[in-house]
């Protein structure tokens, strides 16, 4: 089997990897239809988080079932699957409240820019499709495996309802799917903070109203005077930094809700600060489980087309290309396809 | 008149000040009736938070009205009126949202351990009672003013429902009255953090069902202890240090929520570690004023009685001691009365 190594800033390579096989009984073994680079597989691809030694890269995706171990009851060989991006055994308490992100037996996927992929608690990790979808579906259903599901918890963290005021910090994929998201919850105004216009374009397709194309303080006085001073009853986090959170946090009005679901990179809050904007603070790893079978449908049904957000299209042998264009910011997101699919 | 000022690090005086005036139209002058020591002024009487020269001293406060500025339409001479600590117009965006204690024109009660003070925007701040209440019910009127207002937040903010396990870190008064609120509220478990007796007592008393007297992460370690390993569903952070906010964040299962209510001093919370914790975060000044009319209707109908926080009582010119007291942890909280009453 190949699969995608990073071995040092830069230095992605899509090499011979041992192939996974069964090793616990709750195990299942999938070949992978589609796979993706993550905004967040750049922070190690940029050196700003380190790694120790050759690292398989790669947390999103979707395939058909080839193998389960003895204990997995509802997933079968040959379904289409797709699961989240953090394993779940979807019963232990942490699970029930909905936070599967959290589950107590949780493990991280990271090996799925390859040709096939291990998933371990497959009867609570992955969702099956009714069938095997056709492959126009296949973008969007992957989708739900991270960068969908992600940007729903994003609008669903900071409460976002019908009437809602909403501001999205971030037009990478996630926040661009946030936005998506927002609309569907029936948000009546989505602010898109964006300065790239191909970005801007596709906010406005997932149902941004107004975008802002300022950062830092004046980032936030146009977000005051789009609103009346009040500020965004909802605002969604999306990018990771201080700059940003900060940016989310004073474009929010007192009582209202700021959610964040990157992994924070040097972001310190100072509580006093944080006491009197007044807030509500809610995010983390985005418990993706609880949203997949909902997510799947709307994609099945043709309500919503999130797999927009893939602007360059390769082969899996190509990934490196994957990486470079999202790093210079030439593509959105980078969808990878193991060789034998179009 | 007199009132009460703070010359420095332990020097509280009580001396002649200039009787307060109707200098807005929006302005009321009340005659004190009772006031109190907060455990909030202990910040600055104890050096912890600079001050810059002689400071007036309180914001608790609950009395009868003697003059009303011309533009008062609903608060009137000899009524008896309890007030939050953070003036409010109840009618600007942020008020009607219910963050009176974030409203566009307020302004921070500070006057209030002496005979009279001056109340801005009396009839967006003011509550007054059905008639002049009986003596026996002022201190427990009185507590509505902050202590309680900020306790029953502390547990509107941490979403304690009917059959909630809570936590509350802090054996201050708005501990102790976090645990009154959550009772109220329907908590199924109260846990009451805290290492001295009589306040374990008082916490019992107001429903506490488990006290855990260790701290840190020993405390935590208990709370994991008494809830099968998941955290509580709600934590009620009321101390405002670096060590508090963290038992309350580390004390909290992933989902769950943790309130603060306390003006944080010297914390710093660290993104990816909160990130990873997964909890809802809300705080702030409490919106008292939101809350006073259904404080003052519970205080009234007998449901609770939060004046039993006040384990010490004095006249007002005695202030320094009320200070004194809860600053070696003689008493909980200092109940004042101006002379001339009781």
């Amino acid at each position: 089997m190949r699969g995608t190594v990073l071995y040092g800033p830069g230095d992605i390579r899509f090499e011979e990897r041992e192939a996974p096989k069964i090793m616990e009984a709750t195990d299942a073994v999938i070949r992978i239809a589609a796979t993706c680079v993550c905004g967040s597989d750049l922070w190690s691809y940029r050196g700003l988080q380190p790694i120790n030694g050759p690292t398989p890269m790669g947390h999103e995706y979707c395939g058909l079932v080839e193998e389960v171990g003895s204990g997995v009851k509802t997933v079968k060989p040959w379904q289409f699957v797709i699961g989240s991006f953090a394993t779940s055994d979807n019963t232990c308490p942490h699970c029930r409240y909905g936070y599967q992100s959290s589950c107590e037996h949780r493990e991280w996927i990271s090996t799925a820019q390859a040709s096939q992929l291990r998933v371990p608690l497959a009867d609570g990790t992955l969702v099956a499709t009714p069938g095997v979808p056709s492959d126009d579906l296949v973008p969007s259903l992957l989708t739900t495996s991270d960068v969908l599901g992600t940007g729903w918890f994003a609008a669903n963290a900071a409460n976002v309802k019908p009437g809602s005021t909403v501001a999205v910090v971030g037009d990478g994929a996630v926040g661009l799917l946030g936005v998506l998201s927002a609309r569907q919850m029936g948000a009546e105004r989505i602010i898109a903070m964006s300065r790239h216009e191909s970005r801007q374009k596709l906010a406005r397709e997932f149902g941004a109203t107004d975008i802002v194309s300022e950062r830092g303080e004046k980032g936030v006085a146009h977000i005051k005077g789009l609103t009346r001073g009040v500020g965004a009853d909802s605002v969604l986090e999306c990018v990771g930094t201080q700059e940003s959170m900060m940016q989310a946090i004073q474009s929010t009005r007192p009582g209202g809700f700021v959610s964040y679901v990157g992994v924070p990179h040097g972001v310190e809050l100072n509580g006093e600060q944080l006491f009197f904007s007044h807030v509500h603070l809610h995010g983390g790893p985005a418990p993706v489980r609880r949203y997949l079978p909902g997510l799947i449908k709307l994609v099945l049904d043709g309500n919503i087309n999130p797999g927009k957000v893939f602007d360059l299209t390769l082969p899996l042998d190509q990934v490196a290309e994957g990486y470079r264009a999202m790093d210079e910011r030439r593509a959105i997101k980078a969808l990878l396809y193991p060789n034998g699919r179009k």
